[in-house]
C-alpha cells in the first residue's frame, strides 16, 4: 500500500540549511519558542485557514524533504548511545514525516506568521491542525531523554 | 511534487467502524483516555522501536484511509457552523492524515499496548514519535472549539 500526499503549503524559516541549527543550542523545552517564521499555505487552500489563528498553537506536520534514507537504530542528537528511531524526533525515518506545534502570531490571508520554527527554509507542509487540551498531557515519563532536555517538570 | 509514504504498521482499536465512534459522547479533553488498543509495526520495523516503552506518551500519524475528498470549510462533529479545515481535526482533509496522542501501557516485541485510542482498526500507521515537553504547550485559546469540549483549564 502506498499512500501519497502533497503539499499545501512550505514553510519560511530564518534557518536557510540544515547545518544552520545547532541542536545543542537548543537543548531545553523552550529552544525554539522564539524562532520566528512563517507558513505559507498556497492559495487553492487558504480557505481552509479560516478560524485557525483562533487557536493559540497549531500542529504542523511537514515532510523532511531533505531526508535521505535512514537506519532502524539511530544516535539522537542530545545522546550518544543508539536509540529505536521510533523514541527519537529524528528526520532520517522510515517515513520522513515531522511534527512541530508552533504559535500563532497572526494571520494574513495564506500566510501563518508563527513562533516555535524548527523547520529549515523550503519545508513541505503536509497538514496544519488545532492544538487542544487532548494534545497537553502531563505526568511525562521521557525514557533516554531524561536529563538530557532541560525542562519545568511542574506537570 | 507528489511524497509516497507507505504503513510502518496497523491499529487495533475496540472501534471496528467509523460509526462506532460517537464524538459527542466523548467530549472532553479526557475522552478517549481509557480507550486500549495496540500498535501492530509490521517486523521489518520492529527494532525501530527500541526505547519507545521508555516514553510516558508517544505520536501517533497515520493515514484516514476511509476519507474520500474535503471541503476546506467543514461542520466540525462539536459545532453547527462551517469552520476551515485546517482549524479542525476532521478526517476529511487535502492531505488525510491523523495524529493521535496515546499512553503507552507495555511493548511485547513489535507490538505497542497503549490507551487513547480515537482511531479505528485497520488503521494504517505513518511514524511513532516521542512526546517531549516541547509538545506540552500552556495558556492554550481555543478559538471556535472553546467552550464545546470540557477541560481542566489548568495551565
Amino acid at each position: 500500500m502506498k499512500l501519497k500526499f502533497k503539499p499545501i503549503g512550505v514553510v519560511h524559516s530564518p534557518f536557510k540549511k540544515k547545518k544552520d541549527i545547532q541542536p545543542k543550542k537548543y537543548a531545553n523545552a523552550q529552544g525554539f519558542d522564539h524562532i520566528q517564521g512563517e507558513l505559507e499555505i498556497f492559495q487553492e487552500y487558504e480557505d481552509g485557514l479560516k478560524d485557525t489563528e483562533g487557536f493559540s498553537h497549531l500542529m504542523v506536520i511537514f515532510a523532511f524533504h531533505q531526508s535521505v534514507g535512514f537506519n532502524l537504530h539511530t544516535f539522537p542528537l542530545l545522546d550518544d548511545r543508539l536509540r529505536g528511531v521510533f523514541s527519537t524526533r529524528s528526520s532520517h525515518r522510515p517515513n520522513p514525516i515531522g511534527l512541530t506545534i508552533v504559535e500563532v502570531l497572526e494571520r494574513q490571508g495564506n500566510i501563518l506568521k508563527v513562533s516555535g520554527v524548527d523547520m529549515i527554509e523550503g519545508t513541505p507542509i503536509l497538514d496544519i491542525k488545532p492544538y487542544t487540551p487532548r494534545d497537553q498531557k502531563s505526568s511525562l515519563k521521557l525514557g533516554w531523554l531524561e536529563g538530557k532536555i532541560k525542562w519545568d517538570k511542574r506537570s
